[in-house]
C-alpha cells in the first residue's frame, strides 16, 4: 500500500466562535487561554483564536455577513473600503495571522470548531482528499465511542473554499450536535474537547515519527440541498421537518419516506434516489433556506503516513 | 366542595412570536391567521397576535429589551419619547388591543405561546391562583399523553407581573421545549397546537354550560434562581449545567447532586435543601445570569367552575 511522508506538523491553530452563538469552541478556546503554558505541548505550538470576537459578545453568528463565508481567495483580497462588513475585514485579519492561505507561511493544521442543532454526533468537514485531515479524523473516530464520528467532504476547489480552515496547509471544521445556539451543553463540550485532545496527541505521534496505517475511511458527500416548502406568496415556510426524519441524520432516506410535515398536517415524501441527510433543522440554514443537506456515501483508501526525515 | 361561576368566556387571544426567536407560537400564529373563520368558533372570538414582529423578523428573541418584561403596571403607564425602547412601545399597543390590564374591557383569556431550550415538555405559567386557568391547564393536563404537562406558579402581585398574559382578565404562557431558539420542531408545534385546540374546546364547553368537576391540581413555584459558576475577574462562565441535571427539568435535586461541571473537569454540587430544578440551560437566560431555577411542588385544592347563568 502506498505510503506518503510529510513535513513536521508543528504549528496548528484551535479556533473557536467563527459563529458566535456556538458555544462549544468559544469555552473550548478560553479554557486553553486560561491555562498556563498551554501554547506549547511537546512539539506542537498552538494558538487558540477567538475567531468572531464581537459576534461572541453579542451571541450571534455574525455582524454584518457569515465570517465563515468570508474565505474564498477573491474575498480575501477584496480591497477594504468604510463599508466593508465587520467580517470580511475580521476575515482578512485571520488570513494575516493564519496564513496566508496557500502560503509556505500558513500554520499547518487549522481545526475550527462548530456546533448544530442537528444530531450530527462529531462530523468533520474538509475541502479535497487532504490526506493528514483524513487520517486525524480516523485516528480520532477510532478513539470516540461516547457519540457517532463521521466526516463530509465538500468537493469545491480550494481557490473557492469559503470556510476558515481552508486558510491552514491542512485543516478541518468540527462540528458537533445537538445544541441550541447561545447553549453550552457539558456533553457536547466533553466531546469537542476530546477531539482536540485527540488531535493534538495524532500530531505529537506524527511528528515523534510514528507511522499512521492506511486503510479505508468511510465519507460523505453532497449531492444536494433541500429547502422547506414555503407560500407562493409570503415565501414564509409552511412546514417543518417530519418527526421522522427530525434527528435521524445519516439515516439513509429512500423515495416516499416523509420529509416534511406541513403546519396544516399533511406530511411532504422525499422523491428521487436515496440520500443520507445531514445538517438536518440546522437553525442558521433557514435564511440560508435549506432544511437539510442530502448526500452519498462513500469509501476512500488512504494511505500511510509519517513525517519525512531530513 | 365549593362552586364558583364566572361570566362567560367569549375573547380569547392566542399570541405568539413574544419572544422573536420562539418559533412555534410564531408558526401556530401564522397558520392560525391563514384559516379561512378560523376568527370565531362556537362562542369564542379568537384574536390571534404576533407580538413582536420587528424580533421574528430579526429571528432574535428581542429588539431592544425583553418584551415580556414590560407588562408592569409602571411601565404601560410610563410616558413614551423618542429614546423609549421598541419593546415598551410594543408592551403600550398590545395593552391597548388587549387590554387595558386590570379593566372590565381586557380580553377574557390571553393565551401566550412561548420554547425553551430546556426539557421541560408542556409548562403552564401563570400568576396567582386564577381558577380559570387552572382548570383549563387540569383539562389539558388530562387530555396530553405524548409529553409532561406541568404547571409553575409565580407569586407575584398582578401589578408588577411582566408578562403578555397579564394583560388578560385571565391568561397564561405556555412553554414548550425542548427546542433551539429560531428552530421550529415538528414534535414540538403539535404539542402546542394540541394545547391551543384543547383550550378553545374547553372554553367551548364552559361557556355551553358544562360544570367543571374541581379537585387537587399540581402546581411548581419558584424558591430562587441559581447563576452559573464564574470567573471573579472576567466574570465569565466557568461550568456547565452537569451532565446529570441537563434534560433533568422537574427531577427532584437532593443537596450533593452535581449542578454543574466546570470547564476544567470538576463538578459543582447542589447545596441546600432538596428543591425541584427547571428551565435547566435555557438560552435566553444566560444574560439573565440564570443556569437554572428551584422550586417547590405543592398541591391545590380548586373548585369546581360553570358559567354564571343571567
Amino acid at each position: 500500500m502506498e505510503h506518503i511522508s510529510f513535513p513536521p506538523l508543528s504549528r496548528v491553530a484551535i479556533c473557536g466562535g467563527t459563529h458566535g452563538n456556538e458555544m462549544s469552541g468559544v469555552y473550548m478556546v478560553r479554557e486553553m487561554q486560561q491555562k498556563p503554558k498551554a501554547d506549547q505541548v511537546g512539539s506542537v505550538s498552538i494558538t487558540t483564536v477567538l475567531s468572531n470576537p464581537r459576534a461572541v459578545d453579542a451571541c450571534r453568528r455574525y455582524i454584518d455577513k457569515d465570517l465563515n463565508r468570508c474565505f474564498t481567495d477573491d474575498l480575501l483580497s477584496a480591497p477594504v473600503t468604510d463599508s466593508t462588513p465587520y467580517e470580511l475585514r475580521r476575515a482578512q485579519e485571520l488570513n494575516a495571522q493564519l496564513g496566508p492561505k496557500g502560503s509556505q507561511e500558513a500554520v499547518d493544521v487549522v481545526c475550527d470548531l462548530h456546533n448544530t442543532t442537528a444530531n450530527m454526533g462529531l462530523c468533520f468537514i474538509f475541502y479535497s482528499l487532504d490526506w493528514i485531515t483524513m487520517h486525524i479524523y480516523k485516528y480520532i473516530k477510532s478513539r470516540i465511542t461516547s457519540a457517532p464520528v463521521r466526516a463530509i467532504q465538500l468537493d469545491i476547489p480550494m481557490s473557492e473554499a469559503y470556510s476558515l480552515e481552508s486558510v491552514g496547509k491542512h485543516g478541518c471544521a468540527i462540528e458537533v450536535g445537538p445544541q441550541p445556539g447561545g447553549v453550552v451543553r457539558a456533553d457536547i463540550f466533553n466531546l469537542v474537547k476530546e477531539a482536540v485532545d485527540l488531535t493534538i496527541e495524532w500530531l505529537q505521534g506524527f511528528n515523534s515519527g510514528s507511522t499512521f496505517e492506511g486503510g479505508e475511511v468511510e465519507v460523505y458527500n453532497m449531492v444536494k440541498s433541500v429547502d422547506y416548502p414555503r407560500d407562493p406568496t409570503t415565501n414564509e415556510i409552511t412546514a417543518a421537518i417530519h418527526p421522522e426524519l427530525q434527528d435521524n441524520d445519516f439515516k439513509l432516506l429512500h423515495p416516499g419516506d416523509p420529509m416534511f410535515l406541513k403546519f396544516s398536517g399533511e406530511a411532504v415524501k422525499h422523491e428521487g434516489e436515496e440520500l443520507y441527510p445531514f445538517f438536518v433543522n440546522e437553525c442558521a440554514y433557514y435564511e440560508k433556506k435549506i432544511a437539510c443537506h442530502l448526500g452519498k456515501k462513500f469509501n476512500i483508501t488512504i494511505p500511510s503516513v509519517s513525517v519525512k526525515k531530513d
